[in-house]
């Protein structure tokens, strides 16, 4: 399968300034290979990007690819590849570490102050129709599971990624903050880990509702006019207990302050949303609970572990995904993502333009 | 060694109002041994306790014996004893958990909700001639330990207890904020437990030429002045790299930011002081580097390893040691730890009629 | 619900002599509840007594009540109890530590040294009528599980330890030699934790059937002419790569080997079958892949997660009951349950005479 | 520093057949150095190769340049290279993974299967004038440390590896059974990481002796005609009680007997040395006590440990080192270390044409 001369790529130039144009088409090195782009979805943090330019500590000072939740097949290996062959179905692990350092050593790799990865500025993404990318970062996909299933690997395996940080295990009783597609994956994360009992919040309906269909055994609909002892009472009432592991999937302080209050003692607060830099939390409650506070950056390790849980039934990424478009109508795929206009939970772009809809 | 009728107490009676008067000698219940008391050192809580009249969320509601930094011999015998025989001299590990519950189970007793803790309210203390425990909480002297080390113990297992939650281990690069005594027993368990390089920082010259004393390979005095990037800065510097575990032992908001900011990826920051229960952090920071933020309350199953560590050799206590009192003066050895006067450290007060300075 | 006067237990009184006799109603302790006996299953361990007089280093040397998979009805309470009240339906974990040693206090109770454990000698067992036991030893059963349900979870905690001590996980890939009731308890445990892939292997077609049908992905027969580099090769072929977790529930050397030869870089293997003494084993092998070799002795704190696993309807445990006998017909149960005629999994006893088979 | 012409090397051609010749001088890849080699241990691996040709599954089966315990002066960059500059001082750490696998991504890169491993055929080591290697396994060696130690970080490293597989923490009371090489750098390792009480085994006095002047707090001397029960109750005398770590050094079964049937409940057997394939152990004893029985395959992410365990002045390891000789008395220092004359422990041979005796 030879790559065409078509190398369209989805290109962020500034604020609200996304456009589409050639690029050309890279070249495999040794450990390499160039893949066609198949299903790449939009992040909450490609709309940062698009919308402010930046996203936390990160801004784009040069026009940057966006993508980077994706999907592809190989058509082409560099010369020292072993771990795939011309025409597998791939994820595409955006983080590609320096290997040489402590962190990459020690099996923390995520953590590599060298990292490389797609569409965190300096560096591209994938939303384009060829790529190329360290083959090792490419995870074959099973025969049961579908490029789109490929490109939710990512979102997932921060859900996984939040689950392991917690070393969440069968009987556990949790609360989510948030639910939004974090909340969502960490949600299917940690009942297919074994969490017993799950209450999840938010402030819209329809989230609750997704999430309720994806296994939240309850839900909580936060009003404006609750104050944190009352959520706190009935995220106890409903669970019949306190949560021994608490996810906040928002980087919203009050949420974050939930977490911390309902957590029971020698708990674990996961932090998975990123939000405001400075929070004000009930410290000394967490201290005298014994809870941990553990904070969650990506992943590592963890796509095996997302790809095994779909092929093997115990997870359904499928209601996830409520929105399909063409690499051409990539701007659209970022207004529908932005605007939230008919509640999007995953927006998918598919790049390869042989893809017709179902 | 019959018990003679006197069993002078400290009893706490309201705010600043500390009476010695006499108590009746408890009999031992079938468990416990009835204990001749020898030292019981002043801690900062005891402080709290006779100037406001609480301590965190514990209030003095009626008259409490004070006291729970103690040694003593044992002096009866409950008939189901088997651990104890009558001399033996003893540190007394003030928390009895209720020995049923999921926490106690599972090994993390001091979380037990039915806790019995000397002097934390309504629970009476020892600070008195006689008093009986549970025979299981008083941990046996070794033959080259003192009574004075015996009493030390306490404060020491919160040292030593922070240091588990903290996972310290050999090439541990370390920061501590506070000097105070429970800084001092963090960085005695730190460098026993194999901390290669530990900073510890303070407002007063003579805490840190204390700390240096004990093993600090760097202090630094904070001024009025600086800020808190100036400090992180200088904690880098100092210790030629970002710590990997930080503890805050001054429960001070501005502390425990420095841990936070100071502490590098995948590390660990310790909150072992108590202080005002609001805290505004740098979240996201720690959230990014993956560090982990966990409370210390008191100590679990350290009195072995505190016993251990001094009657090895690998730790001196003794230089925390620098004021005695006799029990009939605790009124004077709480003045002393009250008003700092003579910088105390640890003050001792001597149960025992027959003490003697040496 | 006050006790009759009937109290018919089942007493071993030596090789193959087991005798119904009355005994007296015990009377509760402080902690302790009266339970009306209802379900209690036949352990191999059982068998063992009745044929042989000794299971492992514990002998019979006077009569003992046979029994201890039980659960049971509290119909008077000890005055102090506080977690049960009358009518409750209880799991009765057998073992009751001494609660003060290193073990009780660091989360291990199991291993105490002075551990009291039904049928084990001297220690009486709870094939009776009525029986006493410490109130936070009964486990109070939801209303969605019956007694019978209630008696398995003795076992179902053999398998559920075994899985902690491997630490399973999601995804992990598995090897199971037995496919008998610790084998079969093992096996749903494995898969409630996450494990992506089980080979479970025997001897007989009956117990492989079983298996499949209690989930195991692939049944391996083992035949008498086959070599060791046979079986494991089968194994690894079976689950397309080397099992990270191999579990011997046969005590059988030529098994353990099998577990030992097969298990992957960095796995382990966990012994849960009590087998011959000495064993030869290929331990260097082990040792260059760095696998861990972990024993299991019964369970600890693993009553709650097999009762949460029955509950969530993670696990179905209903099928590995195959036989049901009164307590009157004592005998005739352990004949079945010797004999192994009618292919048994699970005999149960019924102690309440009031139960009437469904 | 430019390289000589001159690249003296030891290969070892067959058995009992190590011949000194010239190779041609290897030029860095660009993650690599070129290391002027300065010292290099002879190893107990080595002298099966030269006596044997084959040390476990490994056979020599071309000719080998000999050598892996060692350090060297970085003299040539190659141009990726950043943590190193010239004339850096480095220990080699000898094995290189593929960096890409399960097992070098998830911090365990001692078990790649495409391991470099220097002096393990079919790869080349040291014992040479110039040598490349990659350099992000040449760890610099601080001013305080010499070249001479830089060797030794090579066995320290199995000693630090095999302290952390059994998580050997402040308080641990352990056996180590045979005190040549290993178990005095296991024996330091663990001092070091607070191990409080150790006893150590041997069959000659001599190496007895050395252990206690290396810290041991008891030495046992196996005599002939010593049964297992006798060796076992003698470990437990001498230490007061059952040890709760047991590293076997030898390889021998009898040994890894007392190991397993000495170490007490809960605890870990570590097996270190190297010994026959199959082995009959007492595991029934293991299982009932939940003893863990752990392999260990040289070491990961030690190096930095052992470096600081040296530098801090924790470890001292000069005592280990007993005889000197120039490369080109690599045959004569293979010769001592083969006949044992003289009772050598660590052989250091000096590969650089400039080194003195001091």
């Amino acid at each position: 399968m030879a790559p065409t001369k078509d190398n369209l790529s989805a290109v962020l130039y500034g604020i609200n300034d996304l456009r589409l144009e050639q690029r050309p088409i890279p070249v495999p090195k040794d450990n390499q290979v160039l893949l066609q782009m198949e299903v790449v979805g939009i992040c909450g943090s490609d709309v940062h990007y698009l919308v402010s330019g930046r996203c936390g500590p990160f801004v784009v000072e040069k026009p940057m690819v966006i993508g980077h939740e994706a999907s592809g097949t190989v058509i082409q290996l560099g010369k020292d590849v072993k771990n795939l062959k011309l025409g597998d179905r791939v994820a595409i692990e955006p983080g590609v570490p320096c290997r040489l350092c402590h962190y990459c050593k020690t099996g923390i790799y995520h953590l590599c102050k060298d990292l490389f990865f797609c569409a965190t500025p300096p560096d591209d993404g994938n939303l384009s129709r060829y790529y190329v990318h360290d083959a090792d970062f490419c995870w074959k996909l099973p025969d049961n599971m579908s490029l789109e299933e490929g490109a939710i690997m990512e979102p997932l395996s921060v859900g996984v990624h939040a689950c392991k940080r917690a070393n969440i295990k069968i009987g556990d009783v949790c609360l989510i903050t948030g639910a939004g597609p974090i909340g969502l994956v960490t949600l299917l994360s940690a009942k297919a880990m074994g969490a017993s009992k799950i209450v999840i919040t938010d402030v819209l309906d329809v989230k609750l509702k997704m999430a309720k269909q994806l296994g939240a055994d309850y839900t909580l609909k936060i009003e404006k006019n609750m104050t944190e002892e009352q959520i706190v009472k009935k995220v106890h009432e409903l669970l019949g207990q306190e949560p021994n592991v608490s996810f906040d999937c928002t980087g919203v302080e009050s949420c974050v302050r939930v977490c911390v209050s309902s957590t029971g003692l020698a708990g674990v607060v996961v932090l998975v949303g990123l939000g405001k830099i400075e929070m004000t939390l009930p410290l000394t409650n967490a201290l005298i609970k014994e809870v941990d506070v553990r904070g969650v950056f990506r992943y590592c390790n963890d796509y095996p572990t997302s790809i095994e849980m779909v092929s093997s039934g115990r997870v359904n990424v499928k209601p996830l995904v409520t929105h399909h478009y063409t690499l051409e109508d990539s701007l659209k795929a970022f207004h529908t993502a932005k605007t939230q206009e008919g509640d999007p939970i995953k927006v998918l772009i598919h790049a390869n333009p042989n893809w017709k809809p179902s």
